[in-house]
This record gives C-alpha cells, sequence and structure tokens, in this order.
C-alpha cells in the first residue's frame, strides 16, 4: 500500500474507532462531527472527504463493527431462534444501543439514501443470516415446504421493532422467548 | 353549552378539518401552522393555546377522524384478519398517508410525550380491537388457549411496519394474504 493510501487507512480507521467509542460513552446527540474529529485526531475537513454527514458515520462504523453474523446452527432449531431474538431483544432494550437505533432510524426516515444504505450494509446481512438458517431448517423438514421465509424473517423481527418503537411491553427474555414460540408455531410443517 | 365555549369548540373544529384537508392535499412539510391557521380562519396564538406544536395537532385530527374502529366479525377468522391486515398494508402503501405516518414516526421518536400520545389515543384503540377480535375468535376454539394475543397484534402489524420502514419489498395485496396466513398458522389450535 502507498504511503497515502496507508495514512488515508489510518485516519478512516481511527474516524471509524473514535465514532464507536463516542456512541459507547456518550448520547447520540454529543456524537457530533467536531467531537469525532477531535478524539480520532483528525480535522473535520477529513471526515467529509468520506461522508456527507453524522448518520453515514456511524453507519460506516457500526457495519465494520457487526460480525459476519452466522446464526447458531446447533440442530435445535428452537433453541437457535430463542437465541436469536433473545439477541435482538436485548439489544432494543439496552439505553445506548437503543438511543444509537432511535437516532439512526430517524435519520432513515428522513434520507432515502441514508435509508437505503442502512438497509443495505447494516440490516440485510443480519436478515439474510436469519433466512439461510430457516432454509437449512425447511430443508430438513422441520419448517413447513409453503412457509414464506422472508416474511418469516419480518415476523421475527418487526414485532420487535413494534414494541420497542411503540413502548408497548417489556422487551425481556420472557417477551423474546414467546415471540420465537409463535414465529415456530407459524412456520412448522 | 356557553356561548364562549361554543366558540372554543367551532375554532377547534375548523383546526382539526383544516389539518385533515391539508394532509389530504398536500406534502407534510407544508402542513404548518400557518398553513392551518390560515385555512381554519383563526391565528396561530389560537392554535397554541390548544397544542405544542404542530405533531400534536395532526395526532388529534387523525385520532378523531379514526373511527371508534369494530373488527369485522364474518365469523370466518381467516377472511376477517386478511380484510384487517390488507387494510392495513394498503394504508403504509399509499403515498400520502405514508408520508404523514412518516413525519408522525419521527416527532414520535424525538418527543415522547408525543409519542405516548400516539400510542394511546391513535393506535391502541386499533390494536385492542384486533386483540378483542381474536380473543373472541379464542373462545369459539380457533385459536389456541396458548396463544398470546397481544402478541398476536405484533405479529399482524410489526411485519408491516419493519417492511414500509426498511422499503424491503412490495406492500401489496399478495403480502397482506401471506401475512394473515403465517399469523394465522401461528395462532390455530
Amino acid at each position: 500500500m502507498p504511503a497515502a493510501a496507508r495514512r488515508n487507512e489510518q485516519s478512516r480507521r481511527a474516524i471509524l474507532d473514535a465514532t464507536l467509542a463516542l456512541l459507547a460513552e456518550t448520547d447520540y446527540a454529543k456524537v457530533t462531527i467536531e467531537a469525532i474529529a477531535a478524539r480520532a485526531g483528525v480535522g473535520k475537513q477529513t471526515i467529509y472527504r468520506w461522508w456527507r454527514r453524522k448518520g453515514e458515520v456511524v453507519l460506516e462504523a457500526l457495519a465494520e463493527q457487526a460480525m459476519p453474523m452466522a446464526l447458531p446452527d446447533s440442530g435445535d432449531l428452537e433453541a437457535d431462534l430463542r437465541q436469536v431474538v433473545r439477541a435482538t431483544v436485548a439489544e432494543f432494550g439496552d439505553p445506548r444501543l437503543s438511543a444509537t437505533t432511535r437516532a439512526l432510524t430517524v435519520e432513515m426516515l428522513t434520507d432515502d439514501d441514508l435509508a437505503e444504505q442502512v438497509r443495505d450494509r447494516l440490516l440485510r446481512p443480519q436478515l439474510h443470516a436469519v433466512r439461510d438458517r430457516l432454509a437449512a431448517a425447511r430443508e430438513q423438514g422441520q419448517i413447513r415446504t409453503g412457509a414464506d421465509l422472508d416474511l418469516a424473517v419480518e415476523l421475527m423481527f418487526g414485532p420487535v421493532f413494534h414494541r420497542w418503537q411503540l413502548r408497548n411491553g417489556p422487551l425481556d427474555a420472557e417477551y423474546a422467548d414467546a415471540l420465537a414460540d409463535h414465529v415456530l408455531a407459524a412456520l412448522r410443517p
């Protein structure tokens, strides 16, 4: 890698690490471009060279942090789905993560381009991983042939999102397990 | 009703009617307090006497417009649920209604008090009407005893909300029917 490209990559990495560190420490509203630049030791212009706005930096930081998600495949579909739903419910129930999700959701609702990026880079890989796990289960006859797997994924995550957004009930493990059980009931042969 | 109270009620009604008329005609962003006041023939201060901000006026107008929702009860649970889900999907798929929902969602995510009002006044009556229909079906043995009816309602609406927000697939009658079928599969005895 030429020296200039290496310096660019170092700056980029520093900016994304600073963003994640700030997200973990403070409110989303305080994670400003200024704060990110100061923490990363770069100028604001360096950030604006690569990203239009804060939401895009946050998205990129979160997308790079997200594990290349492979769903648990213990052979026990019920246990695996419960694990995924529990993790999702815990994430939405966590005040700090929830605040970041809330802020990103607002940015998605007001910026179509960012919405596409969040969907394609942050969420789709996770949704597809779940669908792949369900496809494997269907091949093993644990899920009925006629089940719509994209819909099944929405059945798993849509209710959590709905409850979170409306604050319409607790986001706890008991809820997660009940949700996983109902989704499984919808899919069983 | 004393004359002053009657005038108040007339102004209030004019403001809410003007809000609904503007929502039907133009973009949410253009439905300003100024535009509502002009259309209703009142001063802006009259509006601010009763509501803090536009989102609250819109909410009240929508809440009063919403029918006291009674779900269809044809005896055919599948047909009834399909009807409800189709109507919901059509609403989210309609560009103008969708724009209003989008704007209200942003306001809910940034204003806890408004979020509670939207939930309690606009959404809960509708969600409870669906739950009541499901409770009747459960009494008739069409739904399994162990089904969680609040969760069932979330299974019906959460996926639509998720798909709408992520723009992750078509919002059409075929989707609505598939969703209703999967939810029913989750609930059957």
